[in-house]
């Protein structure tokens, strides 16, 4: 099944446009995870069994994995979500971004080694340094397009030709690049007006939204702004929000509350 | 030591503004790597060995490592450099480029877990974004300007007020996010006009080039548009043409001829 099909229907089997980021902390983690073999992949076990029936996606960020040389509790966590929630997708957020053998190199990373469902990319490099993840037919890749950091428009809200750089990006990802059908577009939450003007350009094609929740977006005017004309294409992704919702041992009944109230705010919405 | 003037060091101690891209792959590795316990570190050993003396840097590139789980051999081999052959800096070419508490952790996982020198980033989100990795203030942050491969300037090149978006970026680095005088920009060889442009904006600042050889930059062209003031401040990247300049299991011996060629044919242009 090819990825964008995947995450639609987890987003009907769910009812749920929530994605949850799957970004642990050592420092962050109750008692109980610290101690055991694999802290990072029991914190997300516990996790994933608690909302994995509220998510349309999950989105492990590497870094908080290979900043720790915790490589094993990343597959791990990968292959739990394959093993018991098969029907969920996962999102694995590295941004990667090189040239033609190092590309494929990376291709390789997130698709063969990691087996994750999709991968997030970063398109400063043009075009042909995306291909060898588009090429993937059946995964998707989901392209860096307005991020959601306060200085996040200081390269991408260059005006070119009277628009900004993240719409002309926007724009040959639509037309140019698009030809497997399986590109995402990332847009922050932090900003609904550049999210309605991406939206425009792109159609139906789905959006990853970060920074609700933690980072301050406004969900209501992300869902006015970013909806497609089915009333879905978007993934609304959290994480601290969701993930460290308690503390201590009830964490992950915190995050199934927490993950619940967010799904359902974001349907009240659609 | 800060990471510039230690390069400088190296360079001018080797004489040398080369630097040997250390991009393994196991397929094109010769019989007596493969059948031992660290293959990609025992190819690597042999040739870091072999050149130590005419090199300025090394630059691993991280996802030959992490394709293929091999995170173990990367750290060895930069353990090797720094313990046998302590002037020569490590340039971690990762290309990482994320958002604030993210991006903390890709700057520990270049400068705290691989002890990296340098780590290469992108530029895509913002002068924020790469704070993180700016206040380490003795290591190098070279940040991607204009890449080397054919579809570089689709991004890169887009016009904004009359001049590309690579040389706003190298304004930008160059008068706003280089406080800490850590910061070096990548610019193609493939693209020698670019560079000399490149450089009026950054005035002394080091480059790293990468596309000399496999790539088919044209070493006297760039070496007339890149050098500074000091006929320095270029980091010369060849990976291909020097690692696998010799086939079986001669490849080491071929390579320092490599270097060393390369490294001659340079100093004959400065």
């Amino acid at each position: 099944m090819k990825f964008i099909e995947m995450l639609e229907r987890a987003q009907k089997k769910n009812s749920s446009l929530l994605c949850v980021g799957l970004d642990p902390s050592l420092e962050r983690l109750p008692d109980s995870c610290r101690t055991v073999s694999q802290p990072l992949f029991a914190f997300n076990r516990a996790l994933i069994d608690a909302t994995a029936d509220l998510v349309c996606a999950y989105k492990p960020q590497i870094a908080h994995y290979s900043a720790c040389g915790a490589e094993a509790e990343l597959l791990a966590t990968i292959s739990y979500i394959h093993d018991n929630y098969a029907d969920i997708p996962v999102i694995l957020d590295a941004k990667r971004g090189d040239i033609g053998s190092t590309a494929e190199k990376y291709a390789l990373e997130a698709f063969e080694r990691y087996q994750a469902d999709a991968v997030t990319v970063n398109p400063y490099l043009g075009g042909d340094s995306l291909e060898p993840f588009l090429k993937y037919e059946e995964k998707g890749v989901v392209i860096l397009c307005r991020t959601s950091n306060p200085g996040g428009g200081e390269l991408q809200g260059l005006e070119v030709d009277g628009e900004p750089v993240y719409l002309k990006l926007a724009g040959l990802a639509a037309a140019s690049w698009n030809k497997n059908h399986n590109i995402l577009l990332v847009v922050g939450a932090t900003w609904p007006a550049e999210l309605a003007r991406v939206r425009e350009v792109v159609g139906e094609m789905p959006l990853l939204v970060p920074g609700v929740g933690a980072q301050g977006g406004d969900l209501v005017a992300v869902l006015g702004a970013g909806l497609n004309s089915r009333g879905a294409g978007l993934v609304i992704n959290s994480s601290r929000g969701i993930i460290y919702a308690g503390q201590g041992e009830g964490y992950a009944e915190a995050a199934r509350q927490a993950a619940l109230e967010l799904r359902d705010a974001i349907n009240c919405h659609r």
